[in-house]
C-alpha cells in the first residue's frame, strides 16, 4: 500500500508518498507561499528533481497541484489517486482527547477545531491541510497523526502543572508533549536494535533538532517529557528559549 | 562577640541575638503589623516569653522597641546596645554585585537599592530594616547577607537564559538563585558531618519548605541551582508554581 504523507503549514505543505512494503519513499515535495505572490512547488523522486512556478492560491489548489505531479509522465510515480491508500496528516495538538491516530470524520475535526487555542499556529493549518485532500481526494481514508498523542499516558504528577485546578479544567492548561511521533518511534526502534521487549524497560529519549525535547518511556509508555503546554518549554532550541523562570515573561 | 540577626519584612521585624562563643541563641523575636492597627511584639529569651502590644508606625519605632526588649530588666538579655557587636540583616537579592556578604556602606545600600526592580517585595523592606537598625545603633557595624551571594559562581551556561542577550545586559535578567544562606551552610555542614573537605566532592543539595530549592555544589562552590531570576522558578512551591511552561503565563 502507497501512504502519502502530508504536513500542512499556514502557507506551505509538504508531502513524501511511501511504498509501505518495504518503506521506500517514492517521492516527496513542497509546495510554498500558498496564497502569497511568487508561491511554487519543488518536487523529487529519486534523481528526477523538478519545479514549478505558478499561482497557488490556497491549500486546495496545492493539493491539486500535488496530485498533479505525483501523476506526471516524467516526474510522477503514481498512474492514479486510487494508488495512494491513505493520507496520513500531521496534526500539532490533539489535546487531552487523543491518545493515538484517528481516521478522519467530523467528530474528529472539532476536536482538531476545540485544540485551535492550544496550537493556534498549526492546528489551523493541519486542518486546512486535511479537508483540501478530501476535496480532491474523496474516498481516501484520511488520518490524523497528533504530535501529542504519545505522550497522554504520562501520570498526573507529569502532566499537571503547580497553578490552580480550574486552569487545567477550564482552560486546558496542562503538560502535553510534541515530537510524539518521534518519541514513539524512536523508543521502538531502540528495542528492536537491543534485540529487547519494551516491557520492563527505562528508556530517555533525546529528540535534538531546531526543536528539541526529551522523553522518558517505561515499559514503550511515555511517562514524562521535556516540552509543556506547548513546544517553548524544556530545552534550550534553535527558535525557543526553552524552560526559564515564569517572571521572565 | 554577641551578633543581633535581623529579617525585615514591609510590616515586619524578625530578629534574634546570638551569642557566638558557642553559637547559643540568647534570645529571639518578632515585630508584627508594622505601621498598620494592632501592631505588637511577641519575645522569648529562653524559658521566658512577653507579648507587647502598642502603636509601631514604622521599622526604626520597630527596631527600638526590639532594642528596649533585649535590654528589659526581666525579659532582656543584655545590659546596652553596646555588647552586640554586629548586626546581621537578610537582603534577598544582591543581583550581580554581592558574591559575599557586605558591611553595608552607602554603596551598599544604593546597590541594594538598585535591586529594587529584581526583589520588589523583600529588598525595600530589607533596606528599612537596614536604615532602622543604623538610627537607633549608630556605630554598630550593619551587615548585610545576601539570600544570592552564594549562588554568584554558577557558570554562565548554568545562569544564561535562552532569551536575547539584550535582556541580560540592560534588564539584568538571568538566573539568581535564593536560599543561598542555606545552601552555603548546608553544603559545609556536610562536609564537616562525613569529615571531608569541599575540595573534591559534588554535593546536591535540597533545601525543602514552603518555599523550596536545589542546588549542585562542586568543591564547595555552587555550580547550579533550580531558582531562577526569581524564587518562583524550580520545584512546586507551597505557594508557587515552580517551573512551567512560560506559554502558561
Amino acid at each position: 500500500m502507497k501512504i502519502l504523507v502530508v504536513n500542512a503549514g499556514s502557507s506551505s505543505l509538504k508531502y513524501q508518498l511511501i511504498d509501505m512494503d518495504g518503506e521506500k519513499e517514492l517521492a516527496k515535495g513542497l509546495v510554498e507561499r500558498i496564497g502569497i505572490e511568487g508561491s511554487r512547488l519543488k518536487h523529487s523522486a529519486g534523481e528526477k528533481k523538478t519545479e514549478i512556478a505558478e499561482k497557488i492560491p490556497d491549500h486546495e489548489a496545492a493539493a491539486q497541484l500535488m496530485l498533479k505531479i505525483l501523476q506526471d509522465p516524467e516526474f510522477g510515480v503514481i498512474r492514479s489517486t486510487d494508488e495512494i491508500g491513505a493520507v496520513g496528516h500531521r496534526v500539532l495538538h490533539g489535546g487531552s482527547a487523543f491518545t493515538a491516530s484517528v481516521i478522519v470524520n467530523d467528530a474528529a475535526k472539532q476536536a482538531i477545531r476545540d485544540c485551535f487555542p492550544l496550537g493556534p499556529l498549526h492546528n489551523p493549518a493541519n486542518l486546512m491541510g486535511i479537508e483540501a485532500c478530501e476535496k480532491v481526494m474523496k474516498g481516501t481514508p484520511q488520518v490524523a497523526v497528533f504530535d501529542t498523542a504519545f505522550h497522554q499516558t504520562m501520570p498526573p504528577k507529569a502532566y499537571m502543572y503547580g497553578v490552580p485546578k480550574m486552569y487545567e479544567e477550564k482552560l486546558h492548561v496542562r503538560r502535553y508533549g510534541f515530537h510524539g511521533t518521534s518519541h514513539r518511534y524512536v523508543s521502538r526502534r531502540v528495542c528492536d536494535f537491543l534485540g529487547v521487549k519494551p516491557e520492563g524497560k527505562r528508556i530517555i529519549i533525546a529528540h535534538l533538532g531546531n526543536g528539541s525535547s526529551l522523553s522518558a518511556v517505561k515499559d514503550g509508555k511515555c511517562v514524562d517529557t521535556s516540552m509543556g503546554l506547548t513546544p517553548l518549554e524544556g530545552l534550550l532550541m534553535g527558535t525557543r528559549c526553552g524552560s526559564c523562570d515564569p517572571a521572565v515573561v
